[in-house]
């Protein structure tokens, strides 16, 4: 293993979130003490501020803020809203409990007083743009102010997880989980410590159904890594896992299928999407690395020639509009294969490399990594 | 925990399934030796053949079957696919490696050899109904032709699974999963043993959101129950499992929405769908009893009635349905709470037990069991 890489220096933890929380009440009540209105700034999340960090390899919000006032017939509300949430969400930190998204809507229903008339907030779409401008604003994530998020990748392989839950400790090893695997939390952060890792690398396997496949052939054994399955686009818990195993030094392989939702979703892993694009670094792994399935693959096996399937609009558009990207566009490997889309009109699925034989998938796999067969 | 209920029989396990297949094949080899083409009952899953088994409470196929003959121009390719099928998931069987229908359709392509240019299959659809023929007609599941299906579930509580896998066995206590939880697989039969149930009942809920919310208040821990999300609709390997505890003498109590996807879930658990009536009781749980939300709890917790949301037409549409479905129109409580859904025209979230405080919802569900207030 290589030697850890700092995180940016930010601690991703409910204590840095709550001392934020807490900035953020105290220069309020400064500004009313001084007889001035309150006021809240944030980071602007458009698309103009929007912006991918050559150094770092990943999208982020650019510099371009936005001061909310409370003193601001257009603003107030949004700023009440906004106190609102970080009031509620400071008390889940204190009192130590958890909820979604919905639930956090459900507790601010009330947060006006149960008896008024006017609800603070009328639908949820309300409070999650102002979580993601908490989020932004304070350098800090949801997860560290209590929210949960959906969760539903998966790991196995050698790795400890100590997981400090409730007040008690559980040891969960990840070479010990049978056919199951270990089911990545919303939270990887708070009360987690992933220990004895001494796996090699990451393989990170769209589909559920190949990496059960893979976890019977005991893959992540004889090839000694972490076998993960995002199941689909990853989630915030998933992403933050694998960005904290490549501070750990280990290299980040990804396993999807050659067509849209595959490169969206190995995309998002390595720099971030354009929605997400606020969550910067600690959500994204720019040294990520993309095994296949490509489309020169079927130059090299006779049998994938057969099972290519017909690229559909979406899959056409998606290439087009990566090619756009200049941060997709600097990479010749990347334009040759989009290019190979283009021109055939045919995609292929990660499943097709078991046509001719179930353990097929693992023996392709070994030799891409053995002879360093990836793309950026 | 009350004494064990017999499974209809028929294990189902792969052996089981090996020995149907064999026997299908020896049935048609018979009939060539006699002369005659080969044939293959089955049985029809169209709606007119789908019956409520009122003894037993669920849904299931009826008596018409379907003969199909090799020696029939209409029925010829079918019946060459039904044949391949089984033979390739044989094969699957007797090599100990599982693979998904997407996999069976990709190895299906070559089945008449690599080098012919017809295909057997030209789209997974044409595999996929004749998977659910073979299950049908041999009274089998796919799992146990190693056909593994999605998962999705989370199990947390006083149980231990022995999970016998590649030849490994490993001991999962699902008291010690942390956040986390044990996720239930595809397979929940082959290879699989839950021992050192403890606990008193099962509590299935809906959302992943809510089980982590209850997970958190260890109310399984408290409460000593068997705490299951299906995430949503339930896998087929979660409907397995609660099958399986039911049949252990445990209670099943549901904890949805109330509204036309959580009574869409709880009745596919309860009864099955008609969809999937076909595979009859093996993955229903008639002895389901629904905690709730229901709309008559508005009149209990004052609170909730500001916390409703406007029923959205597949709401009402899915509510007059179920009232024409004898199986559910003969409960008065479901009926009343239906009437209630459609003359209101207001439907409510489980998650909105947290409105005033987030550990309401474990208070909600321990009072509803303990005063015996469910719905059939």
């Amino acid at each position: 293993m290589m030697k850890k890489q700092k995180n940016n220096g930010v601690p991703m933890s409910e204590e840095n979130a709550k001392k934020k929380l807490e900035d953020l009440g105290k220069h309020m009540v400064a500004e009313v003490n001084k007889g001035e209105g309150p006021t809240f700034e944030t980071v602007l999340r458009t698309k103009s501020n929007i912006i991918y960090d050559e150094g770092v390899g990943c999208l982020r919000t650019g510099d371009k803020k936005e001061l909310r006032k409370f003193l601001s017939v257009s603003q107030a509300r949004t700023f009440m809203q906004t106190v609102a949430i970080g009031a509620k969400t400071k008390k889940f930190v204190n009192e130590g409990l958890h909820t979604s998204i919905r639930g956090l809507y459900y507790q601010l229903k009330f947060s006006l007083g149960e008896n008024l008339d006017e609800d603070l907030f009328t639908e949820q779409s309300e409070s999650n743009a102002l979580v993601e401008d908490l989020e932004v604003a304070l350098g800090i994530k949801r997860e560290d102010l209590h929210l949960t998020t959906d969760r539903k990748g998966v790991v196995a392989g050698a790795m400890t997880i100590e997981d400090t839950f409730g007040g008690e400790k559980t040891t969960i090893d990840c070479r010990k989980q049978g056919r199951s695997g270990w089911m990545i939390p919303s939270d990887v952060d708070n009360g987690m410590k992933f220990r004895d890792i001494e796996a090699d690398y990451v393989l990170v396997c769209e589909k559920d159904a190949l990496w059960q496949r893979l976890n019977e052939d005991k893959f992540w054994k004889k090839e000694n890594c972490l076998l993960v399955t995002p199941k689909g686009q990853a989630s915030r818990g998933t992403r933050r896992l694998l960005r904290k195993l490549a501070d750990e030094g280990l290299p980040i392989y990804c396993f999807m299928d050659c067509d849209a939702w595959g490169w969206y979703i190995y995309w998002t892993i390595k720099t971030g999407s354009m929605n997400l694009a606020y969550l910067g670094r600690d959500f994204a792994v720019p040294e990520s690395r993309f095994l296949g399935v490509t489309m020169t693959d079927i130059t090299e096996f006779d049998f994938l020639d057969k099972l290519t399937i017909k690229a559909k609009d979406v899959d056409i558009k998606r290439a087009e509009e990566m090619l756009s990207y200049p941060w997709i566009n600097m990479h010749k490997p990347w334009v040759d294969n989009l290019k190979l889309v283009l021109s055939t009109k045919k995609k292929i699925e990660q499943d097709a490399l078991q046509g001719q034989r179930l353990t097929f998938v693992g023996e392709y796999l070994k030799d891409k990594i053995d002879k360093k067969k990836w793309l950026p």
